[in-house]
């Protein structure tokens, strides 16, 4: 497997984790560094997703991945082995990054000049949320087999998120998942949210989600 | 839809949850009643895999379900609908219950005589394997869909499990899962681990899961 490096984060001390992660958020928008803040339930498919993303990306940003996880380093190796750069942030159990511990990660990836860093948050639906990590954009997949009523069991994922990404399409034919339904749902919760449809798997619809997020990022660094 | 109870639990404020969850253990031996903690990623088919059961206990135990949320009444309304006594309990934004917000769940279920309470927890990999709960079974479900790599990135949880229940096998054909790895991976974390393989859609494997706990359930309040 690919040799990655792999930190612990430490939970801050800051008692204004909102405030810590405005002042990131500027910092990053002052280097044209744009984080995007990955956020899902385990297994929905971020990683295959930041896969794919890669090759519709086609090299028109430069950007690199901090996968977040309890333990294993599996997805960090994953994404490095696809030539993006890469760091694991261990977290020691806690279920989800804060502004500092992602700044410790950007330190970490140490990526001169990336225009994108996608952090891959712990898979997990609720505590994620709760935290502004200093992101300029937010970023919630929900796969098919899952169910279309995650937004309303998990009302703070999605009124959190500018993006939601339905993954495994393809998988449409053989679940019980209404599209009517979720879009219902989501924009019941956050009226603004983007939604795309995608396959990691077969590639459908990621173009179209890669492009998007090219601009939005070159915007954002503009 | 069925009109149910619904509660909202609050936190604790007693310092000692280990302790507390041992009293509670205690309480409910001496009443005659098992309680199992349902714990799983969200969309895993906790739910699902609890209606299968209902079918497969073919009346054998008297038992009542306890659905946490942080928001909606759905589960516990598709619980009472197929004649389950349910209560929905509302966690307040909370990502686990600890064994003070179980009791508080009992009290409202109110069961005269159940032999078996399920607590439906928090569609959660990581919080809810910190907190006992006061249960005499802790069983996890991985569908499918997720990968078979979940115990590697979440090992507390299956390290807290009696019981691991893999759902959604109907899907094995499409998805890229291999049962030997998912056993090696869990019972590297847990080698007592029970594994049970079922399709709540399709029934296959309930049967056998319904009747060991049912004689775990037996054995517990003997």
């Amino acid at each position: 497997m690919e040799d990655v490096k792999i930190i612990t984060v430490k939970e801050s001390l800051l008692a204004d984790n909102d405030r810590d992660a405005q002042t990131l958020r500027e910092t990053l928008r002052s280097r044209g560094t744009c984080l995007l803040n990955l956020m899902s339930a385990p297994g929905s498919g971020k990683t295959s997703t930041l896969l794919a993303l890669q090759q519709a990306f086609g090299g028109r940003l430069r950007w690199g991945v901090m996968e977040a996880d309890i333990d294993s380093a599996v997805d960090a190796q994953t994404m490095q082995a696809a030539g993006v750069p890469s760091v694991q942030l261990h977290t020691g159990g806690m279920c989800h990054l804060d502004a500092d511990m992602t700044r410790q990660g950007i330190a970490a990836l140490s990526l001169e000049n990336a225009e994108l860093i996608v952090l891959e948050n712990v898979g997990n639906l609720v505590c994620p949320a709760e935290f502004d990590t200093g992101a300029a954009i937010n970023m919630t997949i929900l796969s098919v087999p899952e169910g279309d009523d995650k937004p309303v069991k998990y009302p703070l994922m999605y009124e959190t998120c500018d993006i939601l990404v339905v993954n495994k399409i393809d998988t449409l034919p053989i679940f019980d998942f209404d599209k009517d339904r979720v879009e219902q749902y989501a924009r019941a919760r956050n009226p603004k949210i983007e939604i795309f449809y995608i396959s990691a798997k077969t590639g459908e619809g990621v173009q179209a989600l890669a492009d998007v997020l090219v601009q939005k990022v070159k915007e954002w660094n503009a």
